[in-house]
């Protein structure tokens, strides 16, 4: 994950998932509220919406897994180096147990959304744990990097663990549009965050590099999560009212 | 900011605020108790009042921004010095961003009040996160300074944490009058402590400078803290006081 | 507040209080469960009770803040010691800020069960602050003592904060009986481990003094603290036992 | 507890519970959801079941506390060694201080779940603050210590204060299916993470020791933690799916 694209790529998963909770959250919402113009979604439909997402989870989650470990570069699921007697790729495999997470809460997505074996709110309940378990992993990633490398992975935490603490309040407040807003825009701002990360510790096409000391650039970068953050409610805005003006039609 | 004036303005902003919702919530409460008497204020009033109230907000953050940008030593729109290579006037830059939080909150106050295509809650939402972001950049606004400067900060950071804390709750229990009592105190606390702040660090006319490193200043600053906080208790006791007489008349 | 005594006198009072409630939560729980049999109290009858407890929480927050500007060495209002240019008896001052809090705790309890003016959850919010308040004036109070002072206050405030949560969640949970048992324990344990802490800093009738700065001192506070808990926690169960008991017969 | 065993033997109760409950929280689940299919469990048979742990729980840290104490290397109920000036085997008091809590926490779960004369719900909050309390000693437990060592005790934590957190929402959210799958899932991860930590730092049968001072290692574990939890995850899912099976049938 040590460059460019590996920030672009999950950076554009967690901007995907984003987008499309942008779109179906307000739908959900206004169908609820006006049961008969509403003819796209039904309960028993976006439940089957619910199962999908699941699917494609834990899809999107196996293929990370798998490339993690059989990128050119790495462990090819070995864990530990005996020859030389130390850990081998770590990193690919903290990658991997994240996306085991996230794995894990789509299988559960699936069992509690496919069959009625399992009760509903331990989707919300897998889901934070899978991002309280990313933003765990990533806590223990930064050890002895730069100050503003380990500045800009400590801003992506708070939209992590505020993430995690939002999904977690939708297992006692399901449905709420509130948490579930605050989740999207929560989840549009990781994903927008990755890529500036990118931009910022591996700057393509020859940009010159930041400097990793210099204090300004912390307090710009700060400021510059906060504009990520308007941005995402900006995207947040724009979707509602599309979708709310196209059902009233 | 950095003189007296640029902390005596948003105090007195908070203030304002506070003392406008520690008359407003109290004549709601009391409206909401004996309806009969009450021929102040309707639902369908009060709802008007959240959308003025937005309108003021959205209005002040605006000029606010415009102000930060455009003061003779702003960085009039211009984010980055290329001559000499380093970021231009961060400070006002930050502000603006903290005005554009609150611009937000307004405009979505606009909408949920004026129209019924926003569920109600997300007012209180945006404006817990607009606080939320005014004390997330105040955090790192500090860095560098003197011993007496961060702690008047820090504590300036306390009310506004548990505003937003306080605001977020109201989400899940609005109308509450209790948590609406406490964030009326904490928004006086904000805007006196303001004050507070300026006559400390930028003493006005000619009055002589605090000692920076002396630990008994920041002993008598932590408890004339809680002063303040006494004083804006007594201000709503007071205000409480006058409504709910004068509606019962 | 240097000495034994001073810590062993608000030790008594916050004992004394937990005792109270070890009594009146208990049997206000019994007579809500089984009405028929209970004779003693009615809903009023508690209410009343709220009531005369705010009287004597005022009265006892008076008598702290007048005994603590004028005995002997206290500070007699006067706040800046002019000739010799420092703050005169911080101390002091800050205890009685703190008995000012309870006072306006007290004050609200009076208003809101002597009078139907006041929404009665106001009464747990302020009690929550003045409790808060107390553990926040405690935090600035500890700079530059020795490590086992500053640990046995640490443990104070678990008591203090947990407290202040504690009574914080009762606002929305009013009359739960768990939330208030929880309270009381609290309450007994803020009171004993007053107690401890007098015997440990100033142990009197000349013992000798704890070494300060031993590692396995600090360990057995800590333990001792837990059986401090435990020690609430047996008083309280003795006294649900007597209680119900008796109501029953 | 400085060996192996010592880390193995509460590892394996917590295992125990774990898996005990892993049962019994899916079988209440599905009998509550189709109560004609289920003749294997009342509302009262749950509630001598909660009364027999209850027993058991009493039971073990009764044993528990009196191994500690007079083990041949115990302190024998002598605290303090009154010859040498200092306190006596300090950590077998701590484990016995936890042990004690853990007991308590078992004679409420007889008292409430036996006789009618304690609210259901004080057993959740006892059995919180036993888990609250181990968590507290444990962080007071660590001075001194290698990196690692403080490392994997840190992470232990983490399931700790969860699981104490959990228990304590449930307090609010009785019966809630899914903390109660939480807590269990912490639980397992706790009795497991024991094992690993004996591993770790005692390993058995002549393994050659972990370098203490290695970063990957570091890594490694943290990472190592994450799959116990999704192992622990897996055993619930197991076990569900052999409640619910045989429940349907």
């Amino acid at each position: 994950m040590g460059n460019f694209k590996g920030h672009a790529l999950p950076g554009s998963f967690f901007l995907l998932f984003g987008l499309w909770w942008s779109v179906k959250y307000p739908l959900k919402y206004v169908c609820r509220k006006n049961k008969s113009a509403c003819y796209l979604g039904s309960r028993a439909g976006f439940q089957r919406l619910e199962f999908v997402e699941g699917i494609i989870k834990a899809v999107f989650a196996l293929i990370g897994m798998v490339a993690e470990q059989f990128v050119p570069d790495g462990p090819h699921l070995k864990l530990y180096n005996y020859e030389e007697k130390h850990w081998d790729h770590l990193m690919n495999w903290q990658h991997a147990t994240m996306y085991l997470f996230y794995g894990i809460s789509g299988l559960v997505d699936i069992v509690a959304h496919g069959t009625n074996a399992l009760p509903v709110a331990m989707d919300r309940m897998m889901l934070s744990l899978a991002v309280f378990i990313e933003g765990f992993l990533f806590c223990y990633h930064l050890h002895g990097r730069a100050m503003l490398d380990i500045h800009v992975h400590q801003l992506l935490l708070y939209a992590i663990f505020g993430g995690a603490i939002c999904i977690f309040l939708e297992v006692f407040f399901r449905g709420s549009i509130v948490l579930e807003m605050l989740r999207t825009s929560l989840c549009i701002l990781q994903g927008s965050w990755f890529w500036q990360i990118g931009f910022v510790l591996y700057p393509p096409n020859g940009s010159p590099e930041w400097n990793q000391m210099d204090h300004t650039n912390m307090m710009f970068l700060t400021m510059c999560y906060c504009w990520h953050y308007a941005f995402a409610f900006l995207i947040l805005a724009v979707n509602y009212t599309i979708v709310s003006c196209s059902v009233k039609d």
